[in-house]
């Protein structure tokens, strides 16, 4: 025995094989929606360079970014105080200039940027790579994990939006998980700041409103007074944020109280006409326009989109919004883009906890053929020829181990049927057809066997 | 302007849409076959523990090896002398404990012994993922890269060896690349080097018969002379490798000189055993005997197999063998495995140059919509819901720009057709298929819309 246990770092995962086909269904519903309504992949690189990544996400981000160590002799750069110093935050600069990718925004809006003149606005591209953070990993939280995005830019036409509802809605219907759309808009959220009397505490108050749900208005109340809202202004907070109804009625009485403001008349403009695109082309799921809603509110400058499952508490599943300035900290200022991202490994949670994955993303071999040896062996390898240049994914057992192991094998691994060509088969030029379910046998010539196989 | 010019680390790549779209066809082709044959897919982090890579891959390959800085305070584990001392090399260990992975099979080994008792042997999977190393970038040579690997483990039958043929053949094949599978056996170099009396300088003979292509015989005899073979032992060698005529030809003439070996006798027996299972299903590309055939001889203990491409000078499109105890390392000795792995980014290349891409590869969306605006655009709307209803990917242009800079958009991403719905074809309910290559326009109603893009 070696002395080496095989293990691999903490918070990431191997996928094994069951696991592998069904990620590749979700991966493939998702890619074929962005395909048909004309999205572009592109893929970048695993490592970007640190410049490029970091004030980016925050001082908290930057933590969580992965860094690769410069290659060869990494510390003939290092500033020799520095190393002694033992900062290792000063130091980490110097020592390593690339690090892995954090999510697939950034290194998109580098990529139009860079690649500016080769492409041709408006952009939509699909991107499904696995980005790194390290994150204490816990409970459905990696620190390898992919995210699946799809962006618009070079366009403010609030049609982008509207699509990109459609391929959510059409994505979720696909896999069968109910899901509630929920849409909000930054310049709404700016409206209600500014009707309230403090345009200067948008942060504050849209963080409070994130947290209606968890710990409800008399909470919000307090944190925001001790956040150093007065009291009337909390109150009035939350009397316009009290609106009640469907999204038309919404709209209408947050006219009354924001319409006055530029940011908010804009905003509930802007909403208004994507629930009007929606409201032509029906969605299988509802969508509503939720104030609460301010996710990712550094960048994002209109729409703000956010998706949860109905038959399950996960979180997000899949959110995104406009940003009006994404390009710019790469030199490109004034392209306004809209994007979505789903959340590849939740989706997967949330299908293997609601039993949705369909029985064809099993496995893919239908048939393995026992192995007899000898000429039954190389007959055996001809059938198998024919049918997999049928298309027919086919095996056969390697060697003429016993039966009952090679029976085995195919049940372990979930094909549906064997093939058995013994003696007697190989004189009658037909072959018993086993369906491992049922236990049922029939013998079939080659074409009635493809034929078979192949419905 | 932003003050950062956009920049990716050197020796690695984005890749746009229209490449993209080529490289998803390779993988797919890659793929399609590798499940045709029984072949299930797995995945492994992009980070493994430095422990498992380090020692795997020689002492040049674990300089080339991408470390990742720990997390946090990282110098805080480090030795004091060693930072001060500045050797770079010593002090990796202490401040990087993870790796990105260095090619597909050190993880698929750590893999296999991990979760040893979660897999059926045998066990055939295949894994398409990028590996990274610090190589000197140069053209053809990148520091992203990725390998589609299949392995077969937990079965010593040379079956296995014919059917990774059998990929292999099938899989050029459908690319449209003509090439040369050379097959050996290590056990064959084996019995040459016993033969001529020098079993202890396997290692010498092999790297000395790899190198006859290159500078011919006369630099083999000095080369192997410079190393300590003597006259004879060399003049003896490349008798024996100066085999000529068939494949069958080549093995009985190497039979009269290796058969007596234990070791000879083994691979000729093996090969003949392989070539016999090759003969009775006939391959696209042509096979042979190639003894000169050494390709990492530190773990392959049996069959070799490399492919060359015939109409191109790019070196090995896809190489492998077997080996008899890749899993014990890990601590699970005594497995036998053998696998192959394709290299996506030479066989792009190699395709890219001799035009062989078709043109299905270009692009998927077959219809944009112009945009009139107003009545007409929501007419659009309700049209390209239904074409992308029945599968037809499609889009609309998101605003109602000059025709012109539409038309050019289009042109821009090789759509084939533009769907024009202006107010007379709002008026009599059918919108009119214009064919950007011919110009050639058609009248259609929705279901002759569709029915024609479907064809």
């Amino acid at each position: 025995m070696g002395n080496q246990r095989p293990a691999i770092p903490k918070g990431t995962r191997d996928f094994l094989p069951a696991e592998m086909i069904r990620r590749k269904y979700i991966f493939k519903v998702i890619e074929e929606t962005y395909q048909r309504f004309g999205f572009l992949p592109i893929e970048t690189p695993a490592m970007e360079l640190m410049s490029s990544l970091t004030g980016k996400y925050g001082d908290e981000g930057d933590k969580l970014l992965f860094r690769i160590l410069n290659s060869g002799d990494y510390l003939s750069g290092a500033d020799a105080q520095l190393l002694q110093s033992g900062d290792a935050q000063r130091l980490a600069p110097q020592i390593s200039e690339k690090g892995l990718r954090y999510d697939l925004t950034v290194p998109f809006a580098r990529f139009v940027v860079q690649h500016r003149y080769e492409i041709s606005f408006p952009f939509r591209r699909y991107q499904i790579q696995p980005v790194w953070r390290a994150d204490r990993p816990q409970k459905g939280r990696y620190r390898e994990f992919f995210q699946c995005d799809g962006d618009v830019i070079g366009s403010d036409s609030l049609l982008n939006e509207a699509e990109l509802v459609q391929i959510i809605d059409g994505v979720f219907t696909q896999l069968g998980i109910r899901v509630s759309i929920r849409l909000n808009n930054r310049k709404v959220l700016a409206g209600i700041a500014e009707a309230i009397g403090r345009p200067d505490r948008l942060g504050t108050i849209t963080i409070g409103l994130d947290k209606l749900d968890k710990i409800g208005e008399e909470g919000v109340r307090g944190e925001l007074q001790d956040r150093g809202l007065s009291l009337a202004e909390v109150t009035s907070l939350l009397e316009i944020c009290r609106v009640q109804g469907d999204t038309a009625s919404r709209l209408e009485q947050l006219e009354k109280s924001i319409g006055s403001t530029a940011s908010g008349a804009r905003g509930l403009e802007e909403l208004r006409t994507l629930f009007g695109y929606l409201g032509d082309s029906p969605l299988n799921n509802a969508i509503e326009a939720d104030l609460t809603l301010a996710r990712g509110l550094d960048y994002y400058t209109g729409t703000i989109i956010e998706v949860v499952a109905l038959d399950h508490s996960l979180g997000s599943l899949c959110g995104g919004g406009r940003y009006d300035d994404l390009t710019g900290i790469f030199g490109l200022p004034g392209v306004s883009g809209v994007g979505i991202s789903f959340g590849a490994d939740r989706i997967y949670d949330v299908m293997d906890a609601l039993h949705l994955f369909p029985a064809a993303a099993a496995g893919h071999t239908r048939l393995l053929f026992l192995n007899f040896g000898g000429a039954e062996e190389r007959e055996s390898l001809r059938w198998l020829r024919q049918v997999r240049d049928a298309g027919i994914p086919a095996e056969i057992y390697p060697d003429p181990a016993k039966l009952k192991k090679q029976m085995a094998h195919a049940d372990a691994l979930g094909i549906p049927y064997v093939a058995i060509l013994g003696e007697a088969e190989r004189a009658s030029g037909r072959i018993t057809l086993k369906q491992m379910a049922s236990g049922e046998q029939h013998a079939f010539v080659l074409e009635a066997l493809i034929q078979h196989l192949s419905a």
